[in-house]
């Protein structure tokens, strides 16, 4: 029963408050990009098989973050949010021809009765499904959206979670009367994607696409010029890699014809419905964030992003008065507080501090509590001494 | 390109305000329990196969509400959300020798490399596999929680997604020193049960219970009776049914002796972790809240779980002071007000209205609207005629 500590020795936690949250850093990884890098040793992920990663407390935190920016942005222009099963039976798969053409990225699988099932690597047919027989002329138009974790069966995974084999995909659905109603929407669709980079601080490019395997008519990407890259585009007569984010299409009838999604309209003709699918890789958003905002030793998060607003950072030792500061900001703020204390030395507090990245650290320590004030950095901006009494009411104005 | 428009004709859909949201109603449906059959005519789930079930933007709703319920107190009591794969590396649960014993509910899938997976019917070993080596003394206890889609593939799925086969399934996971602070913290978890399922409005019981497969020295059920229940208890000397809506268990060193999960303690020995585990089914949940509230003809939803605490019941054809003050109230209260319009008849309004089951329904007719006025159903009150220039405040107080 002797344990190997090896590994172990490699990780320092941090939860040593009362509101204690599991963070595991450690100081170094051995994965390839320094994105999947940064990622391990701040404690976000963790590897469970290849291309196959759990989101511990820190990365699940900033993870639905980033869903609910792009859910409320989806719910504005229109969408309801549903949710479609991770599993597909082949059946439909088989009705659009899909099933034998799609490759070997799909998963398939066969359930106890010998009936063949697949993991959606998208889920086009499990969405035509769940309308068709149910919409009418005056539903029109439809337009749905979920979130859930999809599953392509990659050849070679790599860079941690940004080419990973089960990924967080945000995917809507819309469905039009005309081929006209389905582009304005398109329009509007591609405009919002514009607005989630923005809010997200992400300089993203859109670029007419080829439809490939998903079909249809017309499509866009959306681009970040990204070291981990695998997509090339020609920008200002310069050849540069960049990763994939969102893609988006206008199907037209390339689902709803064989599978007989169809509504009579106003002249009694039975026309099937034009169809558009919109995709975003939610969680390989996440490790395009975290590569957009790394810095030397760790990350800087922007406001609307940080998983943790305020990182406190207690220099003290067996100090009742520097803990009841902490104890005081944590309780204001306890959602977005993290408390970095304990034995470990400065050094080590500041490492921490650096890997979870909040956009405010406040530092407490002997020298400044005599004059009862703590010290507080704000990220791009500087650094203020504030007295105890007043750092809530300074807080609530910089938060 | 004949449309066979007698399945459709069934469905009759209500989103024709500015704030559309697809609720494809029907009038009957051939699910066998009358929870499955009113989740089907509500528009609230799709069945795409046996025991696989998609959530219309109606039956999300309902989904989301519970889960943020369960969150919220998970989260109250120290667990850190995160977030485990659908998908395991079979490895892992070879370790537990769990691999073997699970019997055929266990999905096991076969990737393009011939490794196996596993679609996760449970996840001790995918958490504890996330925690070793990164647990150091003074992290404990760790308490960590995800909400995520399972699958077991049950024999004979049935009861629509109170029986199915892909679920979504609240499962917390714990760790602790010694025996005794594991269940002083069970004994807090079981108090968060109550707590929840009484916010909920179950009558929930809980009862000491086989540990089963999962393993461990001490397990609870957490119960309510049910007409489609598969469990049997004997209470106040009478034998009834019970559907199972929750389970926590005492792992003890189950799964963390055979993975190593260890840490060194204070006198420097190094010791397994004691391990509990609690799940709640959370998708299953829905069946039994939609149990509880049915009434005839549909359900009455609380205003704490209603997915539109107002539905307004629009009688009048082309009119534009009821088209305003339509528009009126949904843009104050856009997120939980469903208007139910258009050419349909009044019986057919209020049978969509009874399937949505506001707790406030508002009904603007013609007679009313002449002196200004709209009539105000809350359930469980009365009924109110209010003027349309005190609405807005009178759905403050209410709502």
């Amino acid at each position: 029963m002797i344990m190997n500590t090896s590994k172990n020795d490699n990780y320092s936690s941090n939860c040593e408050s009362l509101g204690k949250f599991f963070i595991p850093t450690k100081k170094d990884s051995d994965e390839f990009s320094e994105t999947a890098k940064l990622m391990m040793k701040s404690g976000m992920i963790h590897k469970l098989s290849s291309g196959i990663y759990a989101w511990l407390p820190l990365g699940y935190k900033i993870l639905s973050i980033v869903e609910k920016i792009i859910s409320d942005k989806f719910e504005d222009i229109g969408f309801n949010r549903m949710c479609l099963p991770t599993l597909h039976p082949a059946s439909l798969w088989i009705e659009t021809g899909r099933y034998e053409v799609y490759g070997k990225e799909m998963l398939k699988i066969k359930d106890r009765n010998e009936s063949d099932l697949v993991f959606g690597p998208t889920a086009e047919e499990a969405c035509v499904d769940m309308v068709r027989n149910k919409i009418k002329l005056h539903d029109l138009p439809v337009k749905v959206f979920n979130i859930q974790w999809k599953f392509r069966d990659e050849l070679r995974p790599r860079y941690g979670i940004v080419r990973c084999r089960e990924f967080l995909m945000c995917d809507g659905y819309s469905f039009h009367e005309t081929e006209k109603d389905a582009l304005d929407f398109y329009d509007n669709v591609s405009e919002a994607y514009k607005e989630v980079f923005d809010e997200l601080g992400l300089d993203v490019i859109s670029k007419p696409a080829e439809t490939g395997e998903i079909g249809g008519s017309k499509s866009h990407e959306f681009l970040i010029e990204s070291e981990i890259g695998e997509d090339t585009a020609v920008v200002d007569g310069v050849e540069k890699s960049f990763m994939e984010l969102g893609h988006i299409f206008l199907l037209g009838t390339r689902y709803s014809e064989p599978m007989n999604l169809k509504v009579t309209n106003s002249e009694n003709k039975t026309n099937a419905l034009v169809m558009s699918c919109y995709g975003i890789g939610v969680s390989r958003l996440v490790g395009a964030l975290v590569e957009k905002y790394s810095v030397e030793n760790g990350i800087n998060w922007p406001k609307n992003i940080a998983p943790f607003k305020i990182t406190i950072l207690n220099m003290c030792k067996d100090s009742e008065k520097a803990d009841k500061t902490c104890e005081k900001i944590r309780r204001k703020f306890s959602k977005t507080t993290y408390i970095v204390s304990g034995k470990k030395s400065p050094g080590e507090k500041f490492a921490v501090s650096d890997l979870i990245g909040s956009p405010i650290k406040i530092i407490i320590g002997n020298k400044q509590l005599e004059s009862d004030s703590v010290e507080v950095r704000v990220i791009s901006d500087k650094t203020h001494y504030i007295k105890i009494d007043e750092i809530i009411d300074f807080l609530d104005k910089v938060i």
